[in-house]
């Protein structure tokens, strides 16, 4: 598998994206990666021997800062890292592309190219997080945030697809995020959407409508929400975690004596393990190619669990089984 | 201050709600409560001296379920002790009313007997959650699914003048709950409610959009969004809380010999703090009246601080300041 990777996306561009990225081809054999972005900067980092024959330089010469407008920066910034990598996708030269810059970019790049997989309305942003279960698949996380009815039917299929064959969920279940257990819970777009997912094709894995408390339980592998929903609910998710874990040290941890080494060690432990680096990034799914998206403070840790999703990804040749199943579950 | 409690409302009902009222009146030398439910299953639970000359009965014989569709079960059921405490309210025989039972039926009661505040759109419920900096409200959590930008503007308001009156919070900032800080983020409801509390006489409180990772950091103390949004959020909350704590308990506290009680007893502590019941219940904000509604699974704790709460709202004169506020504050 080919991967390009920009290697100038996320607040600490270039040096631990390059990183990863050694850290990557040297943990997966077959995997190359094209890495995009400014070749004086790129060019000293990487390794001389070994893993160096499938790290390859793609020279370009912008890149799209964290907080510019997406859609203005593709046109301003024509040879913005982003786009070079979709370019990179069009052509087909690698299977996939991994960014932990802008994701609003990443999410019009695939508009601006007009990279959707054949069916697809609009992709959606899926992003792993834990559950008492296993990892559960939330999307859309903030592609988008005002999405009809037909969308988060995709999102469910799509997203099961992901959990399948990426995650390894031998038959993942589908949830709808709403207010309430009860079918006619929430407004249009959630009871449509609860109608298409419960009387079409989709019915045998769809458990129906979960709640926020329902998330970490693991009742549901998918749990699909327009983008508001989940973006707001996937930050918070990063905040509660750090200030849950900030009152655990002080308040729990602080107070012990002799035994507080062995406490601030599982502390750490659970840190890690929880820490969004450990899921590889949120996938776009419902792009022509593994498209994945790192958080913007993303160091070598989650760039290489990236770039291993993104090989994964292409292996399982995850947009040619989204397409067929696209295809043979349409929406009631 | 005379409260109407629904003794019959929740998980735990009537027994916990009754024991919470005598906490309450024992805690509050002020305070009057009338019990509204079955008078065969309350009496006997009632104290025989002391504060049993501040607590009433009022007999209702009909009770609707956590499960019931509110607003039939408003017209099936006249003599529902839900209905039964906004009729107290409505003739002014209470200040204000508390109810752990069907929180769609304390909302859709509000709606019956036409109880809202002059000025008021649609009432909001406000949570109470936690944070670096001590409470923040969050506010719709539930009431209004679909809002317009003008109810956020007023959930704004009135949720700042909660946190200040009856929190205690000096100088309440409002925040707006959106996918990113940059005005134009969010949808038109979004985008819309931006303009109105940037533009408005609340501007010098708001401090603009938050994201969900901002929740627990305090940045505001008073967070606003639909009532969609908030209730997952809300939901997820909890959720999360339990599952954090839960594995804390097994992967930190586990790990521990000889300072394990020390960190058990932390843990509880913890659990203790950040349960909803130390919160007091979730304000109906809009209604002529303090109106509090509690969770299902209140205890005790849960009933006493919400009949503490909703005493100092009717204390506070809350209901008269918002109408003023309102009038006083138009949005743009």
């Amino acid at each position: 598998m080919r991967i390009a990777l920009d290697a100038m996306g996320g607040d600490h561009a270039p040096g631990p994206i390059v990183a990863g990225a050694i850290q990557a081809v040297e943990a997966e054999p077959e995997l190359r990666i094209v890495l995009v972005g400014d070749q004086a900067q790129i060019e000293p980092l990487l390794p001389t021997g070994g893993a160096r024959s499938r790290l390859e330089v793609f020279h370009s010469t912008q890149v799209i800062g964290m907080e510019e407008s997406p859609g203005k920066a593709m046109v301003r910034k024509p040879d913005n890292s982003i786009k070079r990598c979709y370019e990179l996708l069009a052509s087909r030269k690698v299977d996939g592309i991994v960014s932990a810059g802008n994701t609003g970019a990443m999410v019009a790049g695939g508009h601006f190219l007009k990279l959707f997989l054949e069916g697809v309305h609009r992709p959606g942003i899926a992003a792993v997080l834990p559950s008492a279960k296993g990892p559960v698949v939330l999307l859309d996380v903030g592609a988008n945030i005002q999405p009809k009815p037909e969308h988060l039917y995709q999102y469910g299929l799509m997203g099961s697809l992901y959990a399948r064959n990426v995650l390894g969920v031998a038959s993942p279940r589908i949830g709808l995020m709403n207010v309430g257990e009860e079918q006619a819970k929430g407004h249009e777009l959630y009871r449509e959407a609860h109608a298409m997912l419960s009387q079409g094709p989709l019915r045998d894995r769809f458990v129906g409508n979960v709640e926020g408390r329902d998330l970490h339980k693991g009742g549901a592998d998918v749990i699909v929400c327009d983008g508001f929903v989940g973006n707001v609910l996937l930050k918070y998710c990063q905040g509660v975690f750090e200030f849950l874990l900030g009152v655990i040290q002080s308040d729990l941890v602080g107070k012990l004596q002799t035994e507080r080494p062995l406490a601030e060690q599982a502390c750490r432990e659970l840190a890690h393990r929880y820490h969004y680096s450990a899921y590889g990034g949120a996938p776009l799914l419902g792009i022509n190619g593994a498209c994945i998206i790192c958080h913007g403070s993303s160091k070598e840790r989650a760039i290489m669990n990236a770039l291993l999703v993104a090989a994964r990804y292409a292996k399982e040749r995850l947009s040619d089984i989204i397409v067929q199943e696209l295809r043979a579950n349409p929406p009631p």
